[in-house]
């Protein structure tokens, strides 16, 4: 669809029409609603119980990676934790991926000395023959220059991208070095080699190679692609600068399992008053394979249900509907969140607003929000709100998260709550995101962040959507 | 050897005769010495070169292992250091050490709940068998409640032991926690365990395990061990508060190599006025299998070879020789430093002074040294000249190193340069410990204090040793 105003109709006359409403300090959120907000953020900063289930998700199903068994059993854990906060409406809505599984991995520098090198697979890579191959390395500072290497000029040689990412708290390298992950494979294919190996798209200097989706075009030969680990990037380019040719024997038997089923988990608390607009706020249930997705996405998932469980406890129901949405197969390409778009195609005009945590652990520091002119002086009065917790506005319009993403295709408003990702990248898609990063007091912040602005949300006297999609 | 008395006849006489040399303000060094002491340390500031060595080492050569090739290619590779910095009596002394090799290593949670654990063995540990062990593990908080367990109690299981190390700038926590490393599988064993893990003796929360040596008793059975990542253990215990019995299973194929030949390698500055007086400035060669040992010990390697040049360059050689030691085989029982007591057990009396660089990549931060009470007002005084690098004295006596152990066992003094540790045992042992940790800057701090000390030793008037054995 391209735009709908049925929004327009609810709750915004009075501000349609001007008047008092319009006075400077006419109150654009109701102030017993306010009340509750703050009553919300002081819940959650006295302990929001996010950080036991994110302990709980990464002890009892650990890592989850989309369409495996492990991710069915978070489905079930899903559902029996909505059932225990007493929500209502859940459902386990399923659609299928493409599966993979990670296998063998070793990768080594066999020329002009020996190095044992760190490697993954990036997802969906294919595999390597079982004997592994072994090749001479080109190094390219980036995937630019791959793709500008001459034709057939990388034929029997594995390609090495090298692109650094640089560390920011709004997570903006990531942005910037990703690329190459997705679009390497075919690159360095279309140039003649026979495999990839790229720099890991991470910030840390740790021996945990960053794995990722990548991805294979049609008619162009599917090579297999792993991540080095920074330190080993690092000693891949010294002994480079020794000046001699090096070559790299790469083993990676990750396979295809072919379409798998998988599912998006969603309750709801059903709205006092707007029951039929809904409030979503997601997070994504699957993850990688290496860690046990604890800040990717396990904290998300915990700022979901913790959210719940502090609405679940307020003397009233929220005004319009809280839907809880736990995606599948967001790392995959979100898969999970495509399906829920078309799914719920017919409901999106319906939809208030969507927000999403995946960006680690918290604190959120920043708040923006992508909404209708009209209701961009509630946004403000928002903003106003969580500044005590230290929340600041955020540059630009924002995305509301990647599953949030197919939502305001459709016209959604969106949400961000942004968390402070200095160090996600340190631990993002490695084996070393597991619960230890976690700290329960910051998560309580980010707990008292989203499920104060959800509850604001849900009260707003004016529909946040929808939005013009060139606003994106 | 129990003490020895020659030492007392050089260059002390003044000392010993009391009067004018022991006036107040009347200087206990040559204030020559000094004034090159303080040359030294300006010199080593703008640059040492220390980085440099660490770097080739750990690039041409990589990981050390005790008695492997790539030891063997560490002495050609000091050899050829030793040459380049114009060196005189280069030696590649030789012992045997047992060999060991590291195999395939897996560990999982297996009931009630699946996890991927990350495990290394520990040095020297025996194999499983090929298809692993699988067994209920049974989990202790130290190794002295393993040794308290009721004979047989552990029959058919596999021993746990929690012991967290603790993050101290000295590295004491080092003392407090590893006795479970080495004693831990003949403790385990007598209690029936068929495998014994261990929580990493590290303090780091990261995924890397640290290995180490460990020791089996004659007459008790050999049983695998293997250290657990500090994430991992936390996972175990997670898993163990689920309150239902706990399977792991474990493969460890590492395997004994038989004896093999390893060795140290030595070069001097002669001295020119004392030649047959030796101060003996160490670090150890080899390394663990992990990392690339870049902070243990190559940065000791790069301070030793940054002090040869240094002193190579000043305008005259140092009274006393200088020996640059570069021991093998420390990791798995300071094997070299035994083999070199007792190939210079005959010079051991003439050693001035023993100290080595052997905890990680600097700066030094404290001073202090085991000589006899005649020496006591030399080490205050070079106390003095070490201060404006920002060391302050240590306490107690030092040890000067574990390679300078099996020296001072016979009576030779030592000194201690205090390197700050508050980071090295995150690194230590692990995959992990690979160049990127190694601050140049730092390390040039740890040149300039460790040059300065070891040129005002051989210059000082007044002999270190022997010392009592007892105040060790």
């Amino acid at each position: 669809m391209k735009r709908f105003g049925f929004l327009l109709a609810t709750g915004v006359a009075l501000l349609a029409l001007g008047g008092p409403a319009f006075a400077a300090d006419a109150p654009v959120l109701p102030p017993a609603a306010v009340k509750t907000a703050t009553d919300i953020q002081g819940k959650a900063l006295a302990g929001s119980g996010a950080f036991g289930f994110v302990e709980s998700l990464t002890v009892r199903v650990g890592p989850r990676l989309a369409g495996s068994p492990a991710a069915k059993l978070s489905h079930q854990w899903a559902e029996a934790r909505f059932k225990e906060l007493g929500l209502t409406n859940i459902k386990v809505e399923p659609f299928t991926v493409d599966g993979w599984e990670r296998g063998l991995e070793m990768a080594s520098i066999t020329k002009p000395v020996a190095h044992h090198l760190h490697v993954n697979a990036l997802g969906h890579s294919v595999t390597t023959p079982p004997e592994g191959i072994e090749a001479p390395i080109v190094r390219f500072d980036t995937l630019e220059d791959l793709e500008a290497a001459p034709e057939g000029s990388l034929k029997g040689k594995i390609a090495f991208v090298d692109k650094k990412m640089s560390r920011l708290q709004d997570g903006g390298g990531y942005g910037e070095a990703v690329g190459v992950r997705g679009k390497g494979p075919e690159a360095a294919a279309r140039k003649g080699a026979v495999a990839l190996l790229i720099r890991s798209i991470g910030t840390d200097s740790h021996r945990f190679p960053h794995t990722g989706i990548t991805r294979y075009a049609e008619g162009v030969t599917a090579i297999p692609a792993g991540a080095l680990s920074n330190p080993d990037a690092d000693q891949l380019n010294r002994v480079l600068a020794l000046g001699q040719p090096v070559s790299i024997k790469l083993v990676l038997s990750s396979q295809a399992m072919g379409t798998l089923n998988d599912a998006n988990v969603l309750a709801e608390i059903k709205g006092r008053e707007l029951p039929d607009e809904i409030v979503v706020i997601g997070a994504h249930l699957d993850s990688w394979d290496l860690g046990t997705g604890a800040l990717d996405d396990g904290a998300g998932v915990g700022i979901v249900l913790a959210t719940a469980k502090i609405l679940k406890s307020l003397p009233q129901a929220p005004r319009r509907t809280v839907r809880f949405v736990l995606f599948g197969a967001e790392e995959v390409g979100l898969v999970g969140a495509e399906a829920y778009a078309k799914q719920h195609a017919a409901e999106l005009p319906k939809h208030q607003v969507g927000t999403e945590a995946d960006f680690g652990a918290g604190p959120v520091i920043t708040f923006n929000a992508n909404v209708r002119p009209e209701a961009k002086p509630v946004i403000t009065a928002i903003g106003k709100i969580l500044a005590p917790l230290g929340i600041v506005p955020g540059r630009g319009p924002s995305s509301g998260g990647p599953d949030i993403g197919p939502m305001t295709a459709e016209g959604v408003a969106s949400a961000g709550l942004g968390l402070d990702g200095t160090d996600y990248f340190d631990y993002h898609h490695t084996a070393d995101d597991t619960l230890d990063k976690v700290d329960p007091k910051k998560l309580d912040q980010a707990v008292a962040a989203y499920a104060s602005f959800v509850w604001l949300a849900a009260e707003s006297p004016v529909a946040f959507g929808p939005v013009d999609k060139k606003d994106h």
